[in-house]
């Protein structure tokens, strides 16, 4: 059980800003990650084909024989959360309670706020008193558009409803950490950023410690990735979201019979 | 046969476009209407993705009984025009064919421009001497964000490169016209703006004409919209494309086994 890998899954190459909290938090782990480029963005679907795309990613890790899954899209957690919470027979994550949790944890005031995309933000899963969906953040990013004058003038567009009435702010799609700069450029300075990314990969850690569930070897851990679409753009984009240069195999799979 | 539906597909919305000027140049016809939008967008999807999603919508087409397919979207008519072409027996439209035989009949001086997706840009499939990809468009227009400043400033950005060097300028995306007066705006007064949906449409009366597969009936035709997902959004963004209200039935469907 322990030498098995940490499953991960994204409806694209956000859930790569996981990954990469993972191999920090858990070095000696091997990670198993599926994207789910072909079928990319999942924020502008509807419950019912996110939670039948979300089953297919979960049940592809699955029979990869993951040890448990995380669910490194905010999307997804927040519609098909509970679902594969109740379906799969290992231990699931999700990003929306850790990311909550820290949140209330480091605000002074309890005026949170929360962005994400549509499907996230009309959800409701994120329980806090302000929030903004942002559905054209996914797009550019994705195409590696990070520094375009147009996403700034989306950024500042987005956020001006949220400016001034929150101390804390959940970045709740696992995208945005890639131009939280752009986002702090839009925020009150001492307005605290949270990253979900980041908590749930501190979950993670616990609930493998706590289970001894951690990998024992003494190596760096192996870490593959799985895409349901491959093009020319898929290494120049997964270098922008993990930060440094792609170690692991890439294998593009169909994962829909 | 004559009786038999035109079947229609594209990856999301934009081939609404097509579908608008099939209802003015054939009025009699019924029309099947496929938009795949819980796969929307193709156009930044590899070519074996193009092409699996493009036969699994036009099998769909196919199993409802439709006397000829008409393929409302570029990225599609580009990467699997050709294949759907050679596997269905019955006549299949691409949009690329008729709008580069227009745009060579109504250019001066030869200096034709195509826009598009990343997909249909980097295909080549328009043989014509100035090309631009516009990943980003689709995702504005598919969001009904038209007229949001972000897409003015990408519009400028996109045809800066175009702008002074061309007479026609094809728009090669379904998604265009919506956005045509935006495009318009960025090139001089004296170009010419070819719509893609406007020339297949021509195309398809000529061929059922010719060869009597118009359907005779004294009524105007039957409009069915069948889509791969559907959010309380479709109607409204589909209205914009449309530039009516929706009349006919919609149905939420499952193209892939």
């Amino acid at each position: 059980m322990q030498s098995k890998p940490i499953g991960v899954f994204d409806s694209g190459l956000g859930g790569l800003t996981v990954v990469k909290e993972l191999i920090k938090d858990l070095p000696n782990e091997d990670i198993l990650f599926l994207g789910d480029t072909a079928r990319v963005p999942y924020g502008t679907r509807s419950k019912e084909v996110v939670q039948k795309f979300s089953l297919e990613d979960a049940n592809f890790l699955l029979s990869k024989n993951v040890k448990c899954i995380v669910i490194a899209c905010n999307t997804s957690s927040a519609l098909a959360g509970g679902l594969l919470k109740s379906k799969m027979e290992i231990p699931v994550f999700d990003v929306i309670a850790p990311a909550t949790r820290e949140a209330k944890r480091v605000s002074k005031t309890g005026n949170i706020g929360v962005i994400g995309t549509r499907g996230t933000i009309d959800s409701g899963a994120y329980k806090v008193l302000y929030s903004k969906n942002c559905p054209l953040f996914v797009p550019f990013i994705e195409e590696g558009e990070i520094n375009s004058p147009a996403l700034k003038i989306l950024v500042k567009s987005y956020l001006s409803t949220l400016k001034g009435k929150i101390d804390t702010l959940i970045m709740g799609c696992t995208h945005y950490p890639i131009i939280e700069n752009l986002i702090r450029n839009e925020v009150t300075k001492d307005v605290i950023l949270v990253n979900p990314g980041k908590c749930v990969s501190k979950d993670v850690k616990n609930y493998l410690i706590k289970n001894n569930m951690l990998n024992g070897q003494n190596k760096n851990g192996d870490i593959k990735y799985f895409v349901t679409d491959l093009t020319e753009r898929f290494v120049k984009v997964a270098e922008i979201f993990l930060e440094e240069k792609i170690k692991g195999k890439i294998y593009m799979v169909s994962i829909n019979s």
